[in-house]
């Protein structure tokens, strides 16, 4: 059972714009690559994910946002943190931290949020459904004191 | 002057994911572009506004947000509503709709809000400024009885 | 019957790098955007062409290239003209050229290539087919003194 | 002195597309970020390049292309494997081969070109230059037989 991961990647070129920085829309491609490394690692994949009965389960956004801090610029190595702050009977909620990893500790630049919700796609119609039990086992809220120390 | 503005475009191939739809990080991208396109019917470009003084003004953002309500897909043929919810002295706050243009009328499938800040850059490095006066001669703030209807 | 197609679109911001230019690699986006509109304007979708026995008809790429004269910038005005260089048996080859709508006339900024092979798909599986008669009725070769012209 | 290396990734759900398989311009993305690791493994960085004059130097392409053998989906493991074919006096040729990582071995996915000119950079102007002593000292031009190995 988790409920936290951390996440490194380094910044691409073409993840900047031309003023010079990591465009914003990127940050949501980063914490997606979050959530799908933090599923690998529970061994599972978010699309390989039959249902079974010829569809598949997938996890499509029902709400995201992100506020940003400081700007972070190509080559930057960025340390993303994954925390599971609710498993609903259909949705999760995840949050993330993004911190810049400098030579001495690390500077705080954004943080996150995704609501997923569970669905299953059969013949391109998608329907809620409840989390898949063998998810349940390996995905977890986390206590709420660490919820709380890490979204102050 | 100006707080709203409505902007069409037909959902790229490239936008959508393997599972079928619009991925959800274009919606960002999508927003952005409404913005831009504001800017340019009030006259302005986001990008070429110069400070007058070697510098550039910018537009960085500090929080946005996406609730999706419906899946969108290839070639759907969506309506981007943009609102100016409030005018700060250094941020704007747009608020977002989506809808999806069918036969007959529209299916609302996501809204969502970017609070920007301006920023003067010179030399890379990036300041808070207050928003110029040639902007503020252009937009206005939504009265509140349009962003009360916009937002329910 | 057609073989040639003119599309128009705007530089967005999130199409540019910290190179303050358009990243090279969305040339490419704007080359299948303008491959869409060009079967689109032909009443076909690229995407949405069923092979009537609950597989579909898709067009992935063989190869592609491009040859880059001028860099382009946010909010630049481009044109994009397609021409189908050859209609063969299971695949089709195009050709592009760019230019940067000026105030007066046009700047050519870049060319490209595009041999793109029809495919059936059915459950995950792509099988190369033979082009649909339907196609076959609406997209020509053209001739050759247009094609010589066209890339010289 | 270095003219090869070889970089690995897994392919990210935000990479693919409809068809269910990693859309083809991402490919150059691929190929670029594996330029810009070989470039920090010889100690050096794409962008941070200073010309020591209030400038930058750069490496715009002038011609890329790919050729496409099988497709690749989500969380596919790639290899991709950069060779210098030639050093010239103002522009580098890259050649790059795609590999899906199997469980035993590896299968040929795709190949790629990038001829890209070293440019200087200032106040937003590009110009052509010759590429700097320190990356000649450091990147090299394969041997003949290396180049005809691996274009084979």
């Amino acid at each position: 059972m988790a409920y936290r991961f951390v996440y490194r990647r380094t910044v691409a070129f073409s993840d900047t714009d031309l003023a010079g920085i990591v465009h914003f829309s990127r940050f949501f491609l980063y914490m997606e690559d979050c959530e799908h490394a933090f599923y690998r690692a529970e061994d599972e994949s978010v699309h390989k994910m039959s249902d079974g009965d010829g569809g598949w389960v997938g996890w499509p956004r029902v709400h995201v946002s992100c506020d940003y801090r400081k700007p972070i610029r190509f080559e930057d190595e960025l340390e993303i943190e994954l925390l599971v702050a609710r498993v609903g009977t259909k949705t999760i909620d995840y949050r993330f931290k993004f911190r810049r990893v400098e030579d001495e500790g690390f500077t705080a630049v954004a943080s996150g949020k995704a609501l997923v919700a569970c669905v299953r796609c059969k013949e391109g119609v998608m329907e809620a459904v409840e989390i898949p039990q063998a998810i349940r086992e390996k995905i977890e809220q986390a206590p709420e004191g660490e919820l709380k120390k890490f979204t102050d």
